[in-house]
């Protein structure tokens, strides 16, 4: 049985293979080659504590992942990260316990950041190079490291928070490796970007309809439970290209929920990136297009990542 | 986060700290202070291969706990056990990942055992001593084990198994620590004793209903799935004294779920151990009677002996 820390996986994960993991992942799962069974979930409510069992299996893949996360929100009061978690990795041919990746999280993070540039990389406008982030979080700062691991360095990024400090905290954290800046102001931020991707647990819209200029795309990877919600109702009506890791994940409590049940938006038209990377005429059609791509997370991404963290630990021999 | 192998598990676990943990564990099952939520389950018919992902938390309990199990029926051809497993243990007050027990199903087997014997001394007549067990496998001599630690070294056994060879193995092996013989018939074992204890995973009766004497206790261990049973009907149906660790449990896949689906005996009729356990009037009223324990396995045991082997770990220092 293989341990590794969180440290040990980051160095583990290159970034060229974990996209094409991922983005079969996103094929895998689109085309129904993942047994996916329910989530599994257990509740601390005297802490605020939450946990999250996640599990599947890809069609002829030698390992199946179990992925064990958990938040409770009491831990900041004692100087605790919030989130926590750990990966068990199996053999699908014996049932043996093959790796326990004890990620602490940097996993996830880093899959929904290379799952929101595949997005990005698959329905951007082709000349896109602008983009704006929305939030200063961890998950903010893995997108930049994502987008430009994925587009090249011809990336240019505006960074906005609700704290001017946290923004700039962050900005001169990535400031190393990419052009970034503080962005003062959102609105004018969102009107001068080619890309928008936000990142936030906003509960009610932080980018509105008459910011968006057409051409524009957005990849949204905030919204991943009932009651968030980053963009305005209206913008999301308004896009013509809408795009989901997981459709009926994204209409239940993605960023889609809402839009749909206020019956701004038609279910049958979110497109899932699965279906876009397998047939690439169902992207972007026009460049006068705004296109959103919603990531609510899936578990074949969680599992791509197990199996590229364990692939590349038996590589280094 | 600990990190601890099979070996060092085994020596981790006292019996007797273990058997109050798993009564604890019966009690608070029967008395609907365990957060259990449905059993998780993937299948991989390609390799005969099963997964089992069980959880729960027990009130007021620092800890949860996760156990994958899973068994692969073609591992015999390449020289694998069948069953494999991996206990995480979490903190229910932060979320954080405390152990990864690596047991490879000791844990579950040990569980089993002092469950088993839990119920013998719970049920059977006070002057019991000989018990017959039914079963040659790992099962049936960890139940040996079990019942010496927990009722004292008075008791004398009789094994029988359907391969002359494998009882003979087996008693061999437990002789240095059990008055123990090999029983040539299982008529006359059961005839002649105190106590059955089934171990097998049979999937039609082998202990028959005139072969049991009234006064007699059976602790059934081995059906713990559809299709199932070691008792014949007539006998569930003659018993006066039913009992199972989880009612509905033992009345959907386990020894009682034939008898009740034949009308032979009413569903009410059968009390969970954690009851007696909380009111011994609950439990045998007469030395004449017939008792039967029926155990399927529940996920409070399974929490009981993580904590008991993260303690002793931490004891140790």
């Amino acid at each position: 049985m293989i341990i590794l820390t969180r440290s040990e996986i980051e160095a583990l994960i290159d970034y060229d293979l974990a996209s094409d993991a991922i983005a079969a992942a996103y094929r895998a799962t689109s085309l129904g080659k993942v047994n996916l069974p329910p989530v599994g979930h257990l509740a601390f409510p005297r802490h605020g504590g939450d946990c999250h069992i996640k599990y599947g299996h890809v069609d002829g893949d030698p390992i199946f992942v179990i992925k064990i996360a958990t938040g409770f929100s009491g831990n900041a009061a004692v100087g605790l990260p919030n989130g926590n978690g750990v990966s068990v990795v199996m053999s699908a041919e014996t049932g043996e316990v093959r790796a326990v990746l004890h990620d602490e999280m940097l996993m996830t993070d880093i899959r929904t950041a290379i799952g929101g540039a595949i997005a990005t990389r698959l329905l951007a406008r082709k000349d896109s190079r602008k983009i704006a982030v929305v939030g200063t979080g961890i998950q903010a700062r893995r997108q930049v490291e994502a987008h430009l691991a994925l587009m090249g360095d011809g990336l240019t990024f505006q960074l906005w928070g609700r704290s001017p400090k946290r923004a700039a905290s962050a900005v001169k954290e990535l400031s190393d490796k990419a052009a970034i800046s503080v962005a003062q102001d959102l609105k004018t931020a969102c009107r001068n970007a080619d890309v928008i991707v936000t990142t936030t647990g906003a509960t009610s819209p932080i980018v509105m309809r008459d910011w968006v200029p057409p051409g524009t795309h957005i990849t949204a990877v905030g919204a991943d439970a009932p009651g968030k919600q980053e963009l305005e109702s209206a913008l999301v009506g308004a896009a013509e290209g809408l795009y989901a890791d997981l459709a009926s994940q994204c209409l239940d409590h993605g960023e889609f929920a809402v839009p749909a049940s206020a019956k701004l938006i038609d279910a049958g038209r979110v497109v899932e990136l699965g279906i876009v990377l397998d047939d690439p005429t169902r992207g972007r059609v026009s460049d006068e297009h705004i296109t959103i791509a919603d990531l609510t997370g899936i578990a074949a991404q969680d599992i791509a990542m197990a199996g590229i963290v364990l692939r590349a630990f038996e590589r280094k021999g």
